[in-house]
């Protein structure tokens, strides 16, 4: 049983950079948090444990990125090359391109080069400080390379340092074999993938695009209803394009969250309010596709709804693998604040998430999963610009990350 | 003298994705590349020397970041915290906040101090595969600490493996000893801080921030008057808030770039493509500043201008420290191409840089400065959002920098 007093530290516990205690300690007993605080409050009983000075960093939960795409075949940089370039979206289209042509990659990949791919996707995200992570499948769109998606994410959980949520996003869009016949193929997603992959564990939550160019809001419900029959969390991609309603409707199946909602109205907000359903605000995308329509940040306020922050990692609107980043990006863009956005990241990620308990605060009881940053002030996390600021990971009390310094010439 | 064939890359020596060869081969003699091109044309003489394989990774010159202010005391992120929580900023200035706050910083840390804080802001640059940065003054407004900020800069240079060169910006703002006396300080910079300056080979250029927050166009003059006196090179921040006709005044002498630009009209552009100035976007600040008005891409193109792109890497503006997410933000947020933007940070930014004939291109006889790349198309490079692509950097024919992958668990 391994024991460690990590010390001289600057404490954030509860993600809330309002909340601190500097000079302070945690107590790790074989991967929980047996105590933490100020390191002169330190219990008797702990002084003889081996100790890790941390030299005065600033430690944070481990961050939680609460939706991801970060399973799929390819990449996109030709087809934005091509945009760039003045090619219109009709043309690419043409050419096979656009999410069709992910999907086909998808299918394409075997396992293990799918693993890999994604793989690459994923480490800069962990040496960011990221403890956890959701991971979406919703490319493969039929049930064999849904389920070599999402059996690809578990393996990612496995084989790396951070816990892995999967969510079955089969009715991301409508495969080329259903075009035309978006409710047979609701039914597909609802009557057998579903059930298939809910049976073989793959599933932890369900996940839909409700959207004009997705599926609508009475398919929508079709598929929570599917969920709901298993006891299986929901969510939504909801409001990004327009104002369909979908918000309320997750709300009403309790989802765990609602995600992009540029469009979100007040009778929206105030459901997710009720329904303690999170707000998840992707400004990757926002300023990916270069959308005007900011979030309804102040009536998300008034209501208090918790705002969560992710990347949405996806390789046709964000192929971002930074969440600091997109800490920037929500204050830059979106003028949050930074103790919300470090909350979006920390906690009320974590409730996005669907493990609050685990994740996104520091206590005792918990696992010992942190990151520490070297930074004076906890503001830089979200200040700098593409600046890694993370030092060192530690997930269940060991050290799975450690920054690297470039090597100066010494003779000088 | 070590002889090494670099192989089995793909090559994009002019730092133009439309002009490539694959299966490349990048003989390097003593630092210098003796020979590059399609590896079957490879002359039989290097035929023996010692191979690194490069795993059919991409290969372009070091990148050149040449617009930077990397070397400052203290940060801005606490600034940038109550900001955003709705504090005025006349309020932060009566703290003694902005600018000044920068300034009275930098004046006081030790020249280690402000080595150790202005590495820290480099190294992420280097691990991206920059082999030459243009590092300005002009936090220090008097001459003790425009030398110190210089001597710094040059350290930097020395310690790490990166081509640094020098630009005094003592006309970057009005210290608080000159207030209301701006002309006094123009003397100041032109007599006494330019020449003691450029006698300690501090000064490789001059650059002006011409603006109506800044100095006018006359004091501009003045200052490149002294500079030309000593033919050293100059450059300008111009046209980022308002049109005043400082590229116009830059180009009249012989500017190496002019700098910002969102204001610029055509008779400016008309006068740079003359003069053959770069023009430097800097979308790090267009984005970090909410800016609206977009510098005249069309305009540039049309009058053939070369553009190059950079980070202005400085914490009131710009707290940036990737080149690549420059790459990224000039094509989101300006519409470049992706040609555009690589040869922005490479072949365009060396002239900024005031040395193309040793940055920006690969060619026989030139320094072996390259960057490997861990991707399939040399679009990634504009595409990815905040992920770290550069696998390799080599300066002067010896690998600098390495990326290190994340641990997996093997037993898995
Ligand atoms: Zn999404
Ligand atoms: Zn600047």
């Amino acid at each position: 049983m391994k024991r460690t007093l990590w010390h001289n530290l600057n404490l954030c516990a509860q993600g809330d950079p309002r909340d601190v205690v500097e000079h302070a300690t945690i107590a790790v007993n074989d991967g929980k948090i047996a105590w933490l605080g100020a390191s002169q409050d330190l219990p008797h009983e702990y002084a003889g444990w081996s100790r890790e000075d941390l030299q005065g960093a600033w430690v944070t939960p481990g961050l939680v990125d609460c939706h991801t795409h970060l399973v799929y075949g390819g990449q996109r940089a030709d087809e934005f090359a091509q945009r760039l370039a003045g090619v219109s979206y009709e043309a690419i289209a043409k050419q096979g391109g656009g999410i069709v042509s992910t999907v086909r990659a998808t299918r394409a990949a075997s396992e293990d080069a799918l693993f890999e791919q994604s793989a690459a996707r994923l480490e800069p995200l962990l040496a960011e400080g990221v403890t956890a992570v959701e991971i979406k499948s919703g490319y493969g769109l039929d049930l064999a390379s849904e389920r070599k998606m999402l059996r690809v994410a578990r393996r990612l959980g496995e084989r790396y340092p951070v816990t892995v949520r999967t969510t079955f996003l089969g009715a991301h869009a409508l495969p080329p074999e259903f075009a035309g016949r978006a409710d047979a193929y609701i039914d597909e997603v609802c009557e057998r993938m579903l059930p298939a992959l809910a049976e073989e564990g793959l599933v932890d939550a369900v996940d839909v695009f409700c959207e004009r160019i997705g599926f609508s809001l009475a398919q929508s419900e079709r598929v929570f209803e599917a969920a709901a029959k298993r006891r299986i969390d929901v969510k939504m991609h909801a409001e990004q394009l327009s104002n369909s309603g979908g918000a309320a409707l997750a709300a009403r199946y309790g989802a765990l969250s609602a995600d992009h909602l540029e469009f979100l109205d007040e009778a929206g907000i105030a459901a997710m309010k009720e329904a303690g359903t999170v707000a998840v605000l992707l400004p990757g995308a926002y300023y990916f596709i270069r959308e005007t329509q900011l979030p309804p940040l102040d009536l998300l306020r008034r209501y208090e709804v918790p705002i969560a922050i992710s990347t949405d990692s996806n390789p046709g609107t964000s192929p971002a693998t930074s969440l600091l980043l997109m800490m920037n990006m929500a204050t830059t863009l979106f003028r949050m604040t930074v103790p919300e956005v470090l909350q979006g990241v920390t906690r009320h990620a974590a409730r996005a998430f669907g493990d609050a308990r685990n994740h996104g605060t520091l206590a005792a009881g918990r696992p010992a999963d942190f990151a520490v940053w070297s930074v004076q002030s906890l503001a830089e996390l979200a200040y700098w610009i593409g600046r890694p600021l993370c030092a060192r990971v530690v997930r269940g009390g060991e050290t799975v990350y450690e920054r690297r310094d470039l090597a100066r010439r010494d003779y000088a």
